[in-house]
């Protein structure tokens, strides 16, 4: 009993000795609830027998990716042909869910005669460009505008459609995969029934697509899944695959969707108070648009907020903080609104764990993340 | 003659040659238009006989520091100590104009050991804090709150103030070297006679510490200059130092302000067109939040804008155009807004040239700015 208690102890002591200290803005992950948020979409994946063909946008890092993996996911979507470059090395089948920039083509060339690569179609420019310049074979989805109406084949123009598929028909380069749609709109809702009704609604304008084309195309694939959809319905089995990004570290925005809750954020941002300004209810801290990119959130009580600050415990962070949050943002500062009793707990030199509006935005400001173990984790 | 064309059209076919083709979100900067924005600010500085201390969070690109070299600028300020170690290579005289984070203590001191590294302070735990570590001289700025009310000591907390040079007195690491402002608010200005009344509001609340403490220290510096006041009024003879930043590029955020006409703005992104949908006069590019960042801007008659598109010329750009704007941008797609007229005008595989509302955060979205020459320059 004493030896274990010695060993404890011992073990402690080192991990403080090697723990880096936090000094100035840090972007922190919690990887046993980053695990567990990949693993209940894996596992919903499984159930619904479709493909989970996670977006990698949000985290963008190798060693986040290895987590998925572990998950038994095979197959990845990233936002950009450089995105779909830094994840080649490991990944071998990956969609870039944006519509295809053929002024890349280099760069699609040079990732297709190494990897599967998987591109987007919404016209017939990118079609014969490709068609003229490919040198090796990469799939294609059709992107549908299911209803987000931000880009993509709106649902009654078969036409369109019609003539990719002729154009494409014949060609050993350019390989029709699936219809893809993404339900963005769902980001607007607020409850588990409005999410839904946006499923439904989507799913709806996609599924006449298969029935169509599924006698030329017996394999075509249904492609769909935002992050608010995936984390709250339960039934996929209509279409083939799903596509989540955000999921992986959720964050405020997602929250107040209904898509997670407080307890499932897998990430924080850890900043320096470098100023307290009791007379007008204020702490400064190291952390501001650099850091936290410029999303802000409307909260119902708080009005316009760019954070909230969680309590720091042993191994992480636990529950929000009342009476506190992150107002405004400039390049370098960010300033903290508190009540005079809350201020009182605050000196300069602390550092302050705060839960992000956008983990998207804010990731991507980083270079590298922090893992609670201390261990420092890189990205593209 | 004819061997002048000659050696002309072989120059011209070279350089074509050279040129790379932009095929993504490219940040451009025309280099005349910014060795003419510090041209104008330098020559102000030398009429009013003070200091020209940039700021070079804006551009924070050690090239581009040459140029500011070239100009005559011998001290830079930064915003972070992190960017103040990759200046450090070759700029010998470095304020980091935010309240210093002594948590950092490692960095400071590192950076001590090579330059004249001066910070800032606004309370008495950093004065301790530093008393105790520093291992080399720094030199020092008490903060001063001249309206912009983000950060700063109030001017009537005189006590303060007084608490700071009576512990720093005796020391040979902490130096003082004087008062600092900024005089932030001038960014809600949108008129000269506005920009004029915060500049001399702010000047007359910091000026009376000179008067107070000159006695004491009579080499004292007071230190102030935003873009908007330093690129509009003409008289800095009451103070010893300026430190705009924004100025190197511009925007159309200084633009409607009134600190610079359109012509000013050195820098434009390009982007790729990768979708039009004249259903619904819009268009998509390649270029998101991730290139743009966020910040938006309310434009009198468009609403609210993320960006203006600009006609290309033979050597850059030229007017903004009309009929077109940059309604809205999510993490990569950005989404145009064009008349049926204008709409006409593109096809998918143009490259627009868009001027971004808010240069500094854009340029920090990248690691790399074009020169119109083609060549690529670095950034921190």
């Amino acid at each position: 009993m004493v030896k274990k208690i010695f060993l404890l102890l011992l073990t402690l002591y080192f991990q403080l000795l090697t723990y880096p200290m936090i000094t100035k803005p840090t972007f922190l992950v919690d990887e046993k609830k980053c695990r567990a948020n990949i693993q209940k979409i894996a596992d919903k994946a499984k159930r619904n027998n479709v493909i989970f063909r996670a977006h990698f946008k949000t985290h963008q890092s190798l060693a986040i990716g290895r987590w998925f993996k572990e998950a038994g996911v095979e197959k990845i979507t990233v936002s950009s042909l450089d995105m779909a470059r830094y994840f080649a090395p490991e990944w071998n089948d990956i969609t870039v869910a944006f519509p295809v920039n053929f002024l890349e083509i280099d760069t699609i060339n040079e990732l297709a005669s190494k990897i599967q690569l998987n591109v987007v179609i919404i016209n017939l420019e990118s079609v014969d460009f490709l068609l003229q310049h490919l040198q090796h074979p990469i799939g294609f989805f059709i992107k549908i505008d299911v209803g987000y109406k931000r880009t993509g084949i709106l649902p009654d123009n078969l036409a369109l459609v019609d003539a990719i598929l002729e154009r494409t028909a014949a060609s050993d380069k350019l390989n029709f995969l699936g219809f893809l749609g993404h339900a963005g709109h769902s980001y607007k809702s607020s409850s588990y029934d409005e999410i839904e009704a946006t499923h439904k609604e989507s799913i709806a304008r996609i599924l006449p697509f298969k029935e169509r084309y599924a006698k030329d195309y017996p394999n075509l694939i249904l492609s769909v899944g935002d992050t608010p959809t995936c984390s709250v319905v339960e039934d996929f089995s209509m279409v083939d695959e799903i596509r989540p990004g955000n999921f992986v570290f959720y964050d405020i925005q997602q929250t107040s969707i209904g898509s997670n809750t407080t307890e499932d954020i897998a990430i924080a941002m850890a900043c320096p108070i470098v100023a307290i300004h009791p007379d007008k209810n204020e702490l400064i801290m190291h952390g501001g648009g650099v850091h936290f990119a410029k999303d802000a959130f409307v909260d119902p009580k708080l009005g316009t907020i760019y954070g909230r600050i969680v309590a720091q415990t042993e191994n992480g962070w636990g529950e929000i903080l009342e009476g506190i949050y992150v107002k405004s943002l400039s390049q370098e500062h960010g300033i903290l609104t508190a009540t005079d009793e809350v201020i009182k707990n605050y000196k300069v030199g602390d550092i302050v764990y705060i839960l992000p509006v956008h983990s998207c935005l804010t990731a991507n400001c980083f270079k590298t993340y922090q893992l609670l173990s201390g261990e420092v984790i890189e990205r593209f």
